[in-house]
């Protein structure tokens, strides 16, 4: 039976496949995509849990909607496995996230049937909008679907395309993919709102069958004003909890059903397929669904790295004396600070585990804020924490910050309120990609006034900068990468530093290596190995983009004729720009070679092919200096 | 009569003294309060509607809360005239916007009253929320309340806001204050929801009142199941439509109520003060309220500039002879490109009079997008239509933009996809001060991988890069600014021009000028400075910042040894730096002077005393080149 199950995929090339099998079929091919994907992704790490959640919705909709033609696109694609494997890329499946192989998430130039780009949550309703009344201009009779979770849509983002949604003509439908999960576990008004509809529908039909039977008995007698009005109360809960929201913002709403049904699903959709105007079907799914280990803990499955398929046994990664992730460094670093100061609270817009405040969430629940996926607001809420004295650390993936780049200029930067934002996932991030990749912060950051912005070379550095950070009078930002840092012994004294103040990690006299934060143990590598040409370099670490230290810097300038600069991100205005302006500033007169990623899309692969292809690991950087 | 209820003003300094009087004069605070703004921005231009509509409210609130160790944080600061004017600033209020008075909006540096940043929408719910919660957390007793506009709550972050309302303890209070519109009419669901609360409530009230009555009256009888049935549509109706989309989000809503009658208010307020836990008090008010001219047309007189009190005549600044607004330009030429080209739509994100999308509207109501305040959708609803063949114009002020960066990176650029990003407002914009400068749209647009960025110098030239943009393959960006250009025969053939391209616009032996866009008017008045003194000045219209025109700026490498840059807009990273990047990989050795907007936050003013205080007047510029 198992190999049966299994064979019914190799008969489905493309979704035209798919529609040609019977319905009756259809828990065959569920049931092989998941054999599938847990086979693939305990043997070649990815994204797993919320993929094995949709497997019944993409076969869903793929059998029913006349894909590629009809346009389906997923809100964060981390969810999108089922859907290539689908889509002609089952053979190439073993290569997903590596250089030169899939990406991750669905990548329009990869497929026609990936429609949109999909690593940032909450653009799925606005882009699917702008599809859905595209192909109403065109007089296409094009269906569009937008397929959002309940973590996806706290985004403002998806407020305001839901909020949009019946402006247009236009026939989208939202599929509303309700898991009860982000990545760590949902908050917010909205997600308990959710809840309530789930929870609320069995009751209230129940309320309803017994209202309606007692009218067919012709029962509802002055006697029974009581129940009347209790089933008005009940009704009024019904309503208020259910239609609401969404038919609030004049969209039909449908749902909630179950998500994992895959006939009921085929059924469904194709009742509400043609219907006109704008409409939500509410499913509720199961993410690991199908899998135990991942439907009992669906946050450590989310991305759980190899495992044994058979156990559910997780392989992790052998750790020992091995330095330790700047995630876990500012993590605990934050808990011994929140410890001696009472003014620091902790912000994170659904990332506690992602960025480790989970530790300050244990500690100091009260004083922990994580606010879902919702940056801006993460941002504004620093802004009016700070206001009134508290000393916000508010911790946001560089390429999620992009989010909120109005809201630290408008809410904190133009009132110098004292907020810290931590950037993690700074720089290249290796498998995610090129919408995850931190390229623009320090280019972004540093033109923003009052800013102070900074990088640590390493996990001692981490510390003194966030120790610095609670010290001074404005904003201040400290990015730092995925990964591990290079001090196994992280656990330093807490330090201030200067602020502004670089150093000299090393004398020379042919080239000067100045450097910005973790990418500073490349050119330490680069330069052991120009030495062993026979050539002297010096290598400076700034510590900071701004302000740069510009006494450091006449002597660098004085001294050399010939500079390198290292940044991990873009050069198109970031570090070495401002090494550029100040060294037309000071009239200097030698070569600068600005080294940091190049002025396009960086894509997937391992962090150190990337640090190749972007020209910034030891080998390229050394190069530069022989 | 008229004199007494002017001279109650002269009683308040402070919101204390306003307290301190009884509830039967707080009608005549509002009446004089209307007057003296009325008078005020009759003769000093301003905002001027929305601030006569929340005269009740702001007398209400002061009166109400023990301001200023209560907070009250305005949501869009133009509507907060009146508040300025009862925190001790009514005799400097003539000095609005100008140079050295009072900002337009509120700003905590001027006032303690003034709590938040308020120049961009839809912050303040967030901003509240941290006051609120840093309260909770220092164990203050301080009420804690955002004003926020029904077009404002539309915006990503007001709703992000929303749903975190109920995360956190706190008892903050939102008062919605729904004049049913922003600038320009409002759109949206949500605004279309608050119309049906508003007209649905007294219709169901009357329904509630006939049910109980023949409850009363014991007529609950079988014969009366059919009205059963009808009411409890009428309930599910009245559930559905009003509590709803609020209360799903654990806010409690009270309202809506008379936001003009003040007493009302006060009791109200009084009320709701002290109830525990985050509600909203949804009030109705007029734009305009007691001046009839500006009741009837609200956009107009949004921002009326000069006007006769008396007759409601608005002083039209002679624009005879004068050269057109750039906004304008680009309106009647998105028409002339749209009636040839079918792929053209129009985008703005509740903006149509302000960037003269208005024009398009009216030829071409389907093919014009006003999406509300919701820059985010806006920029992805623009993504969405480019994948499908249109071809948006999306048209967002320099400032507002900054809210979608990451939309354009991940939306938009990722993929390539072909949307011309036309940023009015763009650098230096006078009186509306350092929120609404455009100050660095070319640094965050020159980082981004695949973005032609361009600006034009005078009108001629934003036709031809409007007409160029629908022949590119990719994004596309043109900044230009508030205000007129230069060119009163502004309508001159559309022609494409090369992409990166430059050009001299005069030739010169001593130094060359590089200017971006209209800036370049002010050069050429400094080069005619510099010319009395005997210098040679050439001057070159870059008109792109991305792609730089690389051989043009070969030749001025070669041939000048002092090189100045000027644009309206940061030095920290913009055209300046992206100039110096190509100069240090020519290996340029000459000196470049880097003229733009400083690295602070540039204050309010007229256009040309602000051009002084950055340096980029034409006396400013010609200091640099004599």
């Amino acid at each position: 039976m198992q190999e049966n199950i299994s064979d019914i995929l190799t008969k489905i090339g493309y979704p035209s496949d798919l529609r040609a099998l019977p319905e009756s079929q259809l828990e065959d091919v569920c049931a092989a995509l998941r054999k599938f994907i847990i086979n693939e992704v305990s043997a070649h790490p990815g994204h797993f849990a919320s993929s094995l959640g949709v497997i019944e919705l993409t076969v869903a909709l793929h059998y029913v909607y006349n894909t590629p033609y009809d346009r389906i696109v997923w809100d964060v694609g981390h969810q999108a496995y089922p859907h290539k494997i689908l889509t002609g890329r089952k053979d190439k499946f073993s290569t997903l996230r590596q250089m030169g192989g899939l990406c991750g998430f669905p990548t329009p130039t990869e497929s026609e049937y990936d429609t949109f780009a999909a690593g940032h949550a909450s653009n799925s309703i606005s882009a699917a909008l702008g599809m859905a009344v595209a192909s109403k201009l065109e007089g296409e009779d094009r269906k569009v679907v937008a397929v959002i979770g309940d973590a996806s849509i706290s985004g403002g983002l998806a407020f305001e395309g839901l909020n949009n949604a019946s402006s247009h003509p236009n026939d989208l439908l939202i599929v509303l993919n309700d898991n009860k999960m982000a990545i760590d576990k949902n908050v917010g008004a909205l997600y308990n709102y959710l809840i309530k509809i789930t929870t609320s529908q069995r009751y209230n039909q129940l309320r309803y069958k017994a209202y309606t039977t007692l009218r067919r008995y012709n029962l509802m007698k002055d006697s029974m004003r009581r129940a009347v009005i209790r089933f008005n109360n009940s009704l009024k809960s019904l309503f208020s909890r259910r239609q609401n929201i969404f038919e609030g913002l004049d969209i039909r709403y449908f749902g909630p059903i179950d998500g994992h049904d895959v006939v009921s699903l085929v059924h469904f959709l194709r009742k509400i397929k043609d219907l006109k105007g704008p409409k939500m079907l509410h499913i509720c799914t199961v993410k690991g669904k199908g899998y135990e280990p991942a439907e009992k803990e669906a946050t450590i499955w989310h991305a759980p790295g190899k495992f044994n398929p058979e156990t559910g046994e997780i392989i992790k990664e052998n750790s020992e004396g091995m330095p330790p992730r700047f995630q876990d460094v500012f993590g605990k670093t934050l808990v011994e600070l929140a410890e001696a100061d009472k003014r620091i609270v902790g912000i994170t817009p659904a990332m506690p585990t992602g960025c480790s405040m989970n530790f300050m969430m244990e500690r100091f629940p009260d004083r922990t804020f994580d606010v879902g996926i919702a940056e801006e607001h993460a941002v504004t809420f620093s802004g009016g924490l700070a206001k009134e004295g508290c000393l916000p650390f508010c911790n946001i993936y560089s390429s999620f910050m992009q989010r909120a780049i109005d809201e630290v200029i408008h809410d904190v930067a133009l009132l110098n309120l004292h907020v810290v934002f931590c950037l993690d996932r700074a720089g290249i991030v290796g498998a995610d990609g090129p919408t995850h990749h931190g390229a623009f912060d320090l280019v972004f950051f540093r033109a923003i006034p009052n800013m102070i912005v900074a990088s640590p070379l390493n996990e001692h550095w981490l510390r003194r900068l966030m120790f610095t950070a609670t010290k001074v009078n404005g904003p201040m930002v400290i990015r730092y990468p995925r990964g591990r840092g290079s001090e196994v012994d992280w656990q330093c004294p807490l330090e201030e530093i200067e602020i502004g103040k670089g150093r000299c990690l090393k004398q020379g006299s042919d080239v000067a290596v100045l450097s910005l934060g973790p990418i500073g143990t490349e050119v330490t590598k680069a330069i052991a190995i120009a030495q062993q040409k026979g050539r002297s370099i010096a290598h400076y670490d700034m510590v900071f983009c701004k302000p740069l230290d510009v006494e450091l810097l006449k002597e660098v300038f004085a001294k050399f004729s010939h500079i390198v600069t290292v940044e991990d991100g873009t050069v198109k205005g970031g570090f070495g720009s401002a090494i550029l302006e100040e060294a037309n500033s000071q009239c200097y007169k030698g070569k600068i070679d600005c080294l940091g990623m190049p002025d396009s899309f960086v894509t997937h692969g391992t962090v150190s092919q990337l640090y190749g292809l972007c020209g910034i690991d030891a080998e390229s950087i050394a190069q530069k200096l022989i």
